[in-house]
């Protein structure tokens, strides 16, 4: 892990896959000052993509943060048509919960968040319950109790639109919301909206999974953590974990042990999603850790 | 573990569950001198279900080997019209193998077999290919390739059935066959068909599951074993486990792990099998450890 | 699981093995006319020992909760020489936890208390440090600063058992407490002092095991959860879990993986530990699941 | 993976960290006319040390096999102080194995070699009883049975290097070989001789390990693959990985459940060391994946 107290930028980049990238992106570092701290790259060899994920200590480089996008630009990404993401390890992203009754993952993001694991801003949390209010509010987070239902969903993803305009939020996490969006929605936070779903997909998508697995008789049970695309459950996988399960196990203790795993595999991809180590490609993710 | 010296007999049992189960099972048992090794009871409280492997000590047990079955018939299985299998610990099943080209559960479970792992004669291998020949007439194993395909199969499977009957092979274990088997097959064999699958069930049945798991882009991988029935790749399932997978790994990397997951399942499911540990009830298995 | 709106009674027994154990116990419940909800039994072959859990549905059971304990005793235990306990699905136990300045497995317990998860009830917190005061307040939970050093720690021990006699506590969970605690303390709470240490024992016991961990360049770390016993690490496991780390992960990696191992052991320790699961014999346990 | 038809190069390289040293390697690369298959590179920031693997297909790469050990000497290792090793996709090591009477992980190898899963030629096998001669003759292997004893070690230990001189063994497995080795034997191969322990080392090193994991009371138990070195189990760890256990585990039950985890753990570790995915730097390994 980097130190802390440094300021480092990272890029994402994918390109087509040709000689000489690794070098190109490396000497525009070294000629400006850069010391790369990390520099992970993958080469899909069936399809011929390129993939990186560098970061380098900005201390003592020659350009500053606001001229390495056009520099960069200019003398290397245009060369080898990449498509690249220009980050740096001091942005604070703002982040939006939605939330219903389930209240496990909420409760984990904010301990995480009140420790000072994760760092981001929450300024604001949305749900169509009431229940979790008083623990957002005893944090100083904003609640909005917006109710939805078939009738009404466009009309509150349009309140939910302006919220999320007025609190500045750069993506979104569904900590169990357990409704589904609309397409109009989802479009407009492409890759950044983060959702939990109960299974090991794509086992078991859409309504009680826990059920399904019962019946089906698994002896593991999994959670999923992917970006929301207009498919439902068929967005990109970020994180997936699993657990034992076994003929003793009745639907409520497939529930209480996948809480566990729900925590842990969100929060795992909240995390690797604040340190941009998520690229999106045709639907999969490569995930550089 | 029990103490090979010894033997040792084992019931399997299911019925309606109500009070007083235990102790007429156990009171069977005590009151003919047997001493109880293992117990293991689940009461399925949604269904109303007993379930109970019990196993003890025959040596100064009062009944014979032979007058076991009818007394616990009549004096205890009667009266809760209970479903039961006796079994005895130094009973050897013959277990026949159906291979295709890929040779790695072959090699795994002959490995076992020869270092003295399973309790377990495996007189009989069938394949669609010659490849795996040479390493079964190695240790004196009868091989038949006997090429399939849609057109021969019902008169193949007659030939199949054929040599089980010669061999007096009581269940079948088809390490990565490759075949789909015919309705009239299996419901010769009910619960007596082993089979390995290269997914993590009930995702990716069907053919090529590691080319799906690339493309949908898991991020762990699995295998299932599982008692075939006529529903492709929807038999109960004895056994399942998994490994991590990321972006790095291609479609032929995913081969090559999942080989070690496929190896170690399936071994897992032959031995509970021959432990006589599985209880199948509505398509799910009790797996007593 | 049982139904939460009856209630049962648990029986935990160990004993010295011979014939007849199961009959007298399932026959003292079932003259009584209790219908058997879980029974578990092990048997330790090398020592001779038989231990066994089993639970059962008091409605219309003929003895009454005060009755039991010595209907039992009577008319079963002393015939086998049993040690044995009685406990109620509905007791409510009393649990404190010491703290010191790590919050995360803090946090995790209180959200799962919050939530409503465990059976319990927390009306103290002791810790060496005033960090964690305002989050245990927040809940109405009695928080005690009580700064412990070498000097001072004997002293200190008398209040913390003044403050868990006034609190009327039953058992103490140190959620990554950090100071050891002197034997005086430890032997009257014995088998009802949980700690959570955070590496795999006995590998890494005592200090900085993740430092330890990274020097020995091991490639999982692990987390343990085990009754307090008066030699440092070492008394009974209760649970452990493991994590995948790799040459990347710098010892601040280690720790950020370890926090969610050490929240989860813990909390299926302290979940057993409350549902009557565990036996201890000879500092090992026998946890039915 | 690399396509299996062309013929790569890989560098594994570490050097005192400082700018420059991915730009100065992929440029030469570059220069000379290589496409960059796999790239990956490890700080250790605490210790300022650079460790990459590289690979690259040499199809149209200007310089020959032979000439590239020279020119980066030249014109990139010594700027930089670096220590690397060269190796070609197409090399096919020597590997000897090690065994005694226990057969799984000699068994395991064997499937794999016989399967072709291994990149290898196996010529020697050596042992101190004579239990698996047959096996090993069937692939028409060299064994030779040593008995080896106190008194005789040193006397043997010649004989054994003789025969790895004579075979021309480039690396030595010992699968469950279960004697010491002398430091004069051990110099010789430095990193060249891979182990496998039956435990989760640091945890249980030396004799009996899974009986000492019974006695301890452990709920997970695992199996370490390390380089040997002069001092007993603690050596480089390569891979480790671990199965859960329970109360109901005698020593048997561990031993046969480990069996399989030594198997796996042993056979990925030579999968690495044969890809060249493996550097050693003060008793840690860096495992390139």
């Amino acid at each position: 892990m980097n130190n802390a107290s440094s300021r480092s930028a990272i890029l994402l980049i994918h390109c087509p896959d040709q000689k000489g990238i690794v070098v190109a992106i490396t000497e525009f570092i070294y000629r400006n000052g850069g010391n790369i701290l990390y520099l992970d790259q993958h080469v899909d060899a069936g399809q011929g993509v390129f993939f990186m994920r560098v970061e380098w200590d900005l201390e003592n480089f020659a350009l500053s943060a606001g001229e390495i996008d056009t520099a960069f630009a200019e003398r290397v990404a245009g060369r080898f048509a990449m498509q690249w993401q220009l980050h740096f390890s001091d942005e604070v992203q703002r982040m939006a919960l939605f939330v219903s009754k389930q209240p496990h993952c909420f409760y984990d993001i904010l301990a995480r968040y009140e420790a000072g694991e994760l760092q981001v801003e929450i300024p604001l949390i949305v749900s169509n319950h009431p229940d979790l209010q008083t623990a957002a509010e005893r944090l100083g987070i904003a609640y909005y109790h917006l109710p939805v239902n078939r009738e009404n969903r466009d009309q509150q993803e349009l309140r939910h639109l302006e919220l999320l305009e007025q609190h500045g939020i750069d993506f979104i996490v569904l900590a169990r919301y357990m409704q589904i969006l609309g397409n109009g929605f989802i479009e407009k936070y492409p890759q950044r909206i983060i959702n939990i779903h109960h299974s090991f997909l794509p086992a078991f998508p859409g309504a009680r999974p826990y059920h399904s697995a019962y019946e089906r008789g698994v002896k593991i049970i999994g959670a999923t953590s992917h970006y929301v695309t207009a498919e439902l459950d068929a967005g990109p996988i970020i994180e997936q974990d699993v657990v034992r399960v076994s003929h003793e196990d009745s639907v409520e203790d497939m529930v209480r042990k996948g809480r566990d795993l729900e925590k842990i595999v969100l929060a795992r991809a909240i995390w690797h999603h604040l340190r941009n180590n998520v690229l999106v490609y045709e639907n999969r993710t490569i995930v550089f850790e």
